[in-house]
């Protein structure tokens, strides 16, 4: 048998216990993959008496992670620790002293990708992260390297499961945001502080990923406009509903022609109606999808669970597999893929539909006045649904496609128009074609 | 730049030529992601003058596929013919002049996928077939190396679009298989001689290389039980809508206990009712979909379109640039993994549910008897569900997991009843939990 390669753990919550689980139960069949047994050398923790899911063998806990990653026997790092620091310095520091790392960081990949990057490179070192996004399901593999002969041009996907529960759950019931919340948060699918799933950030980062990785370019959290969900109502999933459709929490990365005829990367997490028989619209609870498009494949989608320390240890260990594959035969896999270098289109110009709902003075001329006020900002009106209801009326209007920035302006006039009472709904509208 | 890697071509029907078209349309994003240009430098046909999708630059076309992969220069060979031989021959020959090699040959690699991987192995060169599965849709990479960390329980694909179109026409429509088969066929989604796709031929090498993959063994085509479509009813399909079900062929790769407490695979295809809720049950028209199930991930599935030369091309491409990497690195990927060598288990020993429908005189007794010839086969019942008709009656029972043979057995006994007039529907149920 070849000589033992040996691997350091940083972190030991939901996801690490998990990894050193398997390490142990399945360490017969990674043996016989990785073509040499997978050696567990250390497990670096913030407090070696904290209760865990998993029993370390002793002499492996330690709180040193620094001293962890920097001795020179071991041969692949595991984080999952999150967080930039001390993430980063510990991956940065596992690199040059010659280990190759896997990590479930998104945050910290989001946010400064590139210098993990340029370092793996420099130290002739692989740096893997599926865990990052979508939890199991294997969605950065396939889009780095099973569409690497195609041209990706759209990823739609739903990565957070926090979101989609309560999104979900409000669609089911007809619960308002708040109640949702409160659900999730009771059955542990949100957190005590919800924030960075309501909000949309753990998408960002997701988005930001997923979009280097199709667009062969650097996108940054940054680069990522930005919606959550906490201003999503009941009349909006209502309204959702007389479509035919359902509102998710979408994380997109388009390519785009931008004002030069140059592709540009149009990047953004926000709530969105699809059609119901679209086929994300039928993701359920917290579960996770992408939905992939490019050129010569079509349309592809990847399903499963998109978090939790078990399915998440599943991706970790599949990267820990391929990298300690190659670390034993001095190669590496697929490096950063960023030639293509394209820009990132500010969200005013990318184009993109609006279902805007408006109560209105049901009297003559009102539905003439709210087109025209489309008109003005050149924004050209698919349909328009009108009800009356007593005194007033109702008009749902979607538009076709245009940039954001008249869409938005549009709305801003439409509120301020004397006939208008209330723009009652504003949501954009995805996963149909034009 | 690097010195430009060469790729020949066999075959320029409906994947041939995209391939080629591919080659020629996406030659700069090749060229960045393989780190060198990728130059075609022949294509072999049988017949010159044949009309072909795609131009083909002069001097490139051969008949002479033998001498093609014989020449020292070429890097890749992409194989695109089909067919057991010369398909075969020349794989092996490609391979013994040094090159890796592409290939889509699902036929051959369910067949003698063992010589094929072994020659690889001596030669020290890749042989990668993602495009032999589910056409465009990324499955056998996730099962080869994202899953790698993990333990694979349950393969379920749709993997045949021929087949699904029919069944989802006869679901919608309530048509009968014939009158399903002759729309398919006149839409080009079935040809004119049905055979390899209507009988699960089609699907069997697919169940079989996907029986290899999830469970590192080596699996044939002769391994998998097989029934096709061509007995499914109009009633049958009935029946599944009465139990809120559809009828879906499934390629199934299972790890099951055999009487000696072994891990054994049972691999088979065959017609089966899997209830609406099932991922699998939304996959219309010629769509695939594959649903795996792992210790550690949970349920995934993989969805898109299965075939067609574009999506085709594009899991080649893939397969491609992965391929010409590890080519000018000098490295390989992963090659056969067969070490846990499982047996197959006999369809006899596999243990299955069955649904099935009865016409049974209007008399009282009749459940019970019915009831007691599944007993004396040591057959369990989940659900009865009686209904009168006049002067006969019909019982559609739905059994508890039992052993293939004893259901077999069962329902041969109960077509030997006096009291049974006809059974009218035989069906295995999948996707539900006992």
């Amino acid at each position: 048998m070849n000589s033992p390669l040996k691997v350091a753990v940083l972190g030991c919550g939901s996801v690490g216990s998990q990894v050193v689980r398997l390490l142990g139960e399945q360490a017969d069949d990674l043996a016989a993959r990785v073509g040499a047994p997978v050696e567990l050398v250390g497990v670096a923790v913030r407090r070696l008496d904290s209760p865990r899911e998993v029993e370390v063998p002793a002499g492996l806990l330690t709180t040193d992670a620094a001293a962890l990653v920097a001795r020179d026997d071991v041969d692949v790092v595991i984080e999952v620790i999150g967080g930039i620091e001390p993430a980063r310095s510990l991956i940065l520091s596992a690199l040059e002293h010659g280990a190759s790392v896997v990590t479930a960081n998104k945050a910290l990949l989001a946010e400064d990708g590139a210098t993990l990057f340029e370092a793996a490179e420099k130290a002739g070192r692989d740096l893997y992260y599926e865990a990052a996004v979508a939890g199991a399901i294997p969605i950065l593999r396939p889009l780095r390297e099973s569409l690497a002969g195609d041209k990706v041009t759209r990823v739609l996907g739903i990565v957070n499961g926090t979101t989609n529960f309560i999104l979900d759950k409000m669609d089911t019931s007809g619960a308002g945001f708040g109640d949702a919340l409160e659900e999730a948060q009771a059955l542990g699918y949100a957190e005590a502080d919800p924030t960075a799933d309501v909000e949309g950030f753990d998408a960002a980062a997701k988005a930001a990923i997923l979009a280097s990785l199709a667009f062969h370019s650097r996108v940054t959290a940054n680069d990522v406009h930005r919606e959550g969900i906490t201003e999503v109502s009941a009349g909006d999933v209502r309204s959702a509903r007389e479509m035919d459709s359902v509102v998710k929490l979408l994380a997109i990365a388009e390519l785009r022609t931008d004002d030069n005829g140059e592709e540009a990367v149009s990047v953004r997490v926000h709530p969105a109606m699809i059609p119901r028989s679209h086929p994300l619209a039928s993701v359920r609870e917290a579960y996770n999808a992408v939905f992939v498009e490019s050129e010569a494949a079509g349309q592809l989608m990847f399903y499963g669970p998109g978090a939790g320390g078990s399915p998440t240890a599943s991706a970790v260990l599949g990267d820990l597999v391929t990298v300690a594959r190659n670390h034993r035969q001095g190669t590496r896999g697929v490096g950063e893929s960023a030639y293509a270098d394209r820009a990132v289109l500010p969200m005013g110009e990318t184009r993109t539909r609006y279902h805007v709902a408006i109560d209105v003075d049901d009297k003559a001329g009102v539905l003439a006045a709210v087109a025209l006020a489309f008109a003005e900002h050149g924004v050209s009106i698919q349909t328009v649904r009108q009800e009356g209801r007593g005194d007033d009326a109702q008009l749902v209007v979607v538009s076709h496609e245009a940039t954001d920035a008249a869409l938005a302006a549009t709305v801003d006039h439409l509120r301020d128009m004397d006939i208008v009472r209330e723009v009652t709904s504003v949501m954009r509208v995805e996963g149909t074609e034009e």
